[in-house]
């Protein structure tokens, strides 16, 4: 059903957001969507860029626009191969496709093992306002919905748009995130990408005249990542807060009395989250709770909310691969000094292509790493090749990884077993 | 003391800022400072502008960078007038002024007559970290930041370039607030306007070159104003909020027994607040003690903090002045259907004036109401002017203020009441 | 007809510029569109604004773009009162309004009392390849170009759209200068403005919600005009520009023995140009006989060639009204000097108002300087408001103008003069 | 000498432009310097992006900008290896190392082998209202600004920062024709390159932190080329240009008659070029005279120049390598119906590498195409490295070229002698 009117939000990445259909405003209007304010785009990253502070509604909005900008051109160039009746299936997945992040999911998502796009799903189809907006457009629609996002939904064409190599929520959040930051990367040009793609065949695919944007946007995906997503400080905020949960959650199992545990942080620590918990759990609740344990008896735990909420995260130097020798040096001496080298000490090296190469018909590809489809051109002929094929560029950072290995510490604790160190170690640390 | 290397923030607004000094530097990585990461700039705004999620932190550390920006420029230019030995104080008291910054401050302070500009000062001089720093430059320098915060300080100049009508202050928040909302007012041309600042026998005064800039820097505070700051939407979410801590405050000192009640916030309802106390409210505490809230069996308090955080604000209509007649019947209606008038209904008018006039020289003023300095023209003659003398625009815009009247109302409660009022009242309602 | 595949030009202010007709598409690759390019779209500004060297052509397309957006919007939109069958007409005027412009056209315009919208419509009627283009719609369709351009057409929406106070021709030419000067002024929210853009009644109106992005646009019009299109070093280059001109015609009426007059410019000076010699016209000419004429043996002509191609300027003071008695003096010693005081010596008042209020309802005007027609709101009653009577700041500088009068002169004639003057004088022209 | 007070330019790209230096000053105001206004900086890339009709004069204007920033950030810095003597020579080199370009100068520099650097020197050094400017500071001083400019100067740390890979020049060009044309491409992050470069033993290195911001500049720079300094239609424009001069020449050596060939323009047909003559060369000449051209009996000539002026350019296809054959068969099937060959058909490859590795210390280099000192960085134990043994992305792009190989033709010509060609070949040319 069309709004009589349409609605606006002012938006600064794509000035403004337009709805038209009723369900999709009344999705954004559920408890569950405007949770989502209560959640950051970019978890920890304000820790390094203070401007960061956008929030997951945001994002949530912005891929929503995306998705209806290229379907709207696809209907204005009346492409045959897109077929118009998943229109409002797309747009709702596009929105609600992060719908099931919680605080600081990234770390939450390793150390109780949980999946936000699981999470997506069970709101959708739960108990929630949302399942009972999507039921009003059909019974089976919320279980619709929820197939895009888990990307088992029958025709690919309208998962690809959702989740891709080159989809909405890649395209909008590598924009919202540059412009947030403030950092000069990440600028590629929309329109022209937006103009470029064609539905053919049941997948989407890019026309050769748009290949330099698309290399453009692959060079923005790659600067961000070692930019923004992998920036060394807030990989460190990420340790510590792996590291809170991963001692709250060991405490808990051993029974430790917590002054403050409120009723959804316990279930989660205890692994038996339900929906209408799983809701209750935002940044607001995170950081009063780690406002909270800050002052409990376990020192460990106590140090860990400190450093997080004062922003006095772990040191870190650059090693050469996973430095074992090191590490377990280190630790042995920490444990001798009575510390817990379990905390305050971390190997990290993270991981991403710029752009993953699967050619099905070859049967190559990145080494399994990923069965992400590729990017696909699509020539003057109706000829489809995969993008790293023609363009030089592309060609050239695919597979194109830097192993860069940090390792995390906490200069107090390095410093009480300084004298035990060579003189060597110490310059590294600079102790 | 300098820094051996000089610190850089990415900044959207600024694209970067610069900190050289050692207690700029130690400040900023103070728990009370990191704690403005955690209070929104624009309090409830981001419900109506969902980008402005931007926190007192990234505003504070933008008033410093202008005002070490003007600084700097003024030493460049070697200006005599400039008094070279107060750099230091007047960059502590522009990092610092928001320091006493509550969560949703404006709603707080109206309901608990509190100021933010006394907790900063509190803060700056009680027992913190920031107070600690301070005094490693001197003891008396704590007091002499909080001289500058309160306008007290003996060299007006120092206070001006912190506090007045085109100040650092300012200056910040209009770009900033414009950024982040995405709105294309309030981009003026800072780099100008700094340009053309200059000392002036213990003022800050215009070069006459800069008319033009500073015009348009009022037109942007003007549109600012009724665009973003005084949007009827978000005056509705603070006077929702308003609504809570009323609530809270006259259920509190009945005896109201809350299931949960953080000791900060209960300090803050009794009134007994103290600097450590303070330092605790956080919006982050506000809205979990919300989301607490929204299940207490108190009717009313529990609706006002569902609407709050699922963003189910008040409807509003607009109407000629205050309306008297027309509020006095839907109260006396409201209370015979056993309803509280108290909530859920409010008469609203925001005001502001661009600019201020008020000229010493003549004595006129605009009735009072501000003693904010002129802002002041130096022409090629050495001859101050103030700007409306000389501007036309400036001079249509000052005074001009709307008088605009919003009735804020919840739909639910009228509707209720609805078949005791005639044809026209419901008819404005739409009910 | 409908291009087989879209034409696209990118453009620096619109991002990109879509051609879908074929017969847009033919007229822009005519040599009278393509002439277009030697044209400066702000005559001499970019002797004061360096950037400001873009041409009418860009122009051209960009309002040919705004007004394509306009009628897009309202088929989209569905609305009854926009008359489809006006779109070609419409499209074909706004992108052929500006093609009679000629060289530094002010100038000429002032000098030879000439209009470009005349050589608009004789080269829409006359036998060229535009002619030829838009007579394969219709035979009669250049002549209902024409009609629009000289707006007489009798659907006065066509009219409006394409010159009115709030055109699109305003609108590109505001955000197109403030893009290549490079000034901060002129950029209020296109977008938003074409959102409210509603066909009514035979008019354009605004609707209500759009009020305050027309205030803003009004605004950046008023100081624009300020800033940029009345700025003294221009209008400083234009008077050298009319008194060349008016030097060239002199002499040639007195049978002076030019050196190199090429035909274009001899049928100029005589007054006898046809629409062949027109087109011919363009500022690579007119620089072109500049650089000869520098070598004339008249010396009033040289040098004021000199200066423009050197940009060795009038310089200017800021005079009281039309000093009258100044300027008195000044001639009557250049004339006993033996100079021209014709030439070198000139008082200039620009004047532009930001709004012309015209109600044709209450008879009231501003003093009949313009007919206009006004800026309409349109509120959700349906009613329509002159935009005066309900904004503010509207209001408030509606009328505003400044008596800004400057002196020019040249100074190497004033020193000749120096030692006859008083010291006052002297002093003023910092003799 | 430093001026009274700081002039100021408004420029898109660095928001202002500052001049203290009184020999600056007076240079800008040259006759020869304000000639540049005269001349694109893109040459015939207006006829592709219609923005980009920006002059050398704004960027070289630009040049001089940058280059001032960087001088002003190492003498704030202190850095001990900036010999701070070298300052005006440096700047002035900045500002008029492009001094000597002529109307579309990589045209004529093809057709008559001449070179900008040289007229540049000549300018400096000849009979000129710009030497005698430099000549005021001292006798010797334009020698010294010309052998900056021929990178003859003793010390390479200023030829470097006016002539490197990474030098003002390339990064203002970068930003200003990305500006200026529209492109998304060419946004780097000026102001934290400028921070990250250092003079150290005698060179400019970028520190180790910087090296982001360099690949990014480096991209910037792969992608302009690609997408915007040779883009195919602005090749085609510049083929007709040198077949336009080859022609004229041609024309002349065999004594054609023209109509009209204004003095400099015979000159430079005849090879007899001096300083004096070179300074009358613009493209309002060229223009002015391909105008005239046009109506040339010369058919080759008129239409060349026809070609050029309306913008009806050589069309092009894509080809593998230099397609003998197919030129081949084309070129004598021309000849046979009487066209001639020399004309009208062209294959042209642009080539250019993004960054040339030139390794002093390991003898290798990229073949010897280049002796471009490399991009240095320099690491926090003060060791320097050339960037792409640092930079993944550098090292991918490092010697990446496209051999792309273009046909340009003439339709029509084509046209004539389609019987005579087999089908695949009319299907290439669609004839």
């Amino acid at each position: 059903m069309q709004l009589a009117e349409e609605k606006v939000f002012k938006d600064p990445v794509h000035k403004y957001i337009y709805v038209q259909d009723q369900i999709v405003w009344d999705l954004i209007n559920t408890p569950e969507f405007q949770r989502l304010r209560r959640i950051r785009q970019l978890g920890t990253s304000y820790l390094t860029f203070h401007g960061a502070e956008h929030s997951r509604f945001s994002h949530s909005l912005g891929v929503y626009e995306i998705t209806r900008k290229i379907i709207s051109q696809f209907e204005r160039s009346g492409y045959a191969d897109w077929p118009r009746e998943e229109k409002q299936v797309t747009l709702c997945a596009a929105l609600l496709h992060d719908l099931g992040h919680g605080p600081f999911s990234h770390s939450i998502e390793e150390v109780f093992d949980t999946h936000h796009e699981d999470w997506s799903c069970e709101i959708v189809l739960g108990d929630t306002e949302v399942n009972r907006v999507l039921r009003r457009v059909d019974d089976r629609f919320p279980e619709q919905v929820a197939a895009v996002i888990r990307k088992t939904y029958p025709k690919p064409i309208v998962v690809n748009l959702v989740s891709s190599q080159m989809d909405a929520d890649r395209m909008d959040y590598l924009l919202r995130d540059a412009y947030f930051t403030g950092v000069n990367y990440g600028t590629f040009d929309l329109e022209r990408i937006l103009r470029v793609l064609r539905p053919y065949r049941g997948r989407i695919v890019v026309k050769e005249s748009g290949m330099h944007a698309v290399e453009d946007y692959l060079m923005s995906r790659y600067q961000m990542y070692w930019q923004v997503y992998f920036h060394p400080v807030t990989r460190s905020s990420e340790i510590i807060l792996r590291h809170i949960f991963r001692r709250a959650k060991e405490l808990y199992g051993a029974g430790y009395p917590f002054q403050w545990l409120p009723m959804p942080m316990k279930r989660m620590l205890e692994g038996s989250l339900d929906v209408a918990d799983y809701l209750k759990l935002d940044e607001a609740l995170a950081q009063t709770v780690f406002a909270a344990w800050k002052e409990e008896r376990d020192v460990i735990l106590a140090d860990l909310c400190r450093r997080f909420l004062n922003r006095q995260l772990y040191k870190y130097i650059t090693v050469d691969k996973e430095n074992e020798t090191l590490v377990k040096q280190l630790c042995s001496e920490l444990t001798e000094a009575g510390l817990n080298p379990d905390y305050g000490l971390e190997i990290d090296s993270p991981f991403d292509l710029p752009y993953h190469v699967y050619r099905p018909d070859s049967g190559s590809s990145d080494g399994g790493v990923s069965e992400k489809p590729p990017i696909l051109l699509l020539d003057g002929e109706e000829k489809v090749t995969e993008i790293s094929l023609r363009s030089d560029i592309v060609r050239s950072i695919t597979g194109l990884h830097r192993g860069m290995y940090h390792l995390y510490y906490t200069e107090e604790e390095l410093q009480k077993i300084a004298p035990r160190l060579n003189e060597k170690t110490r310059n590294r640390f600079r102790l």
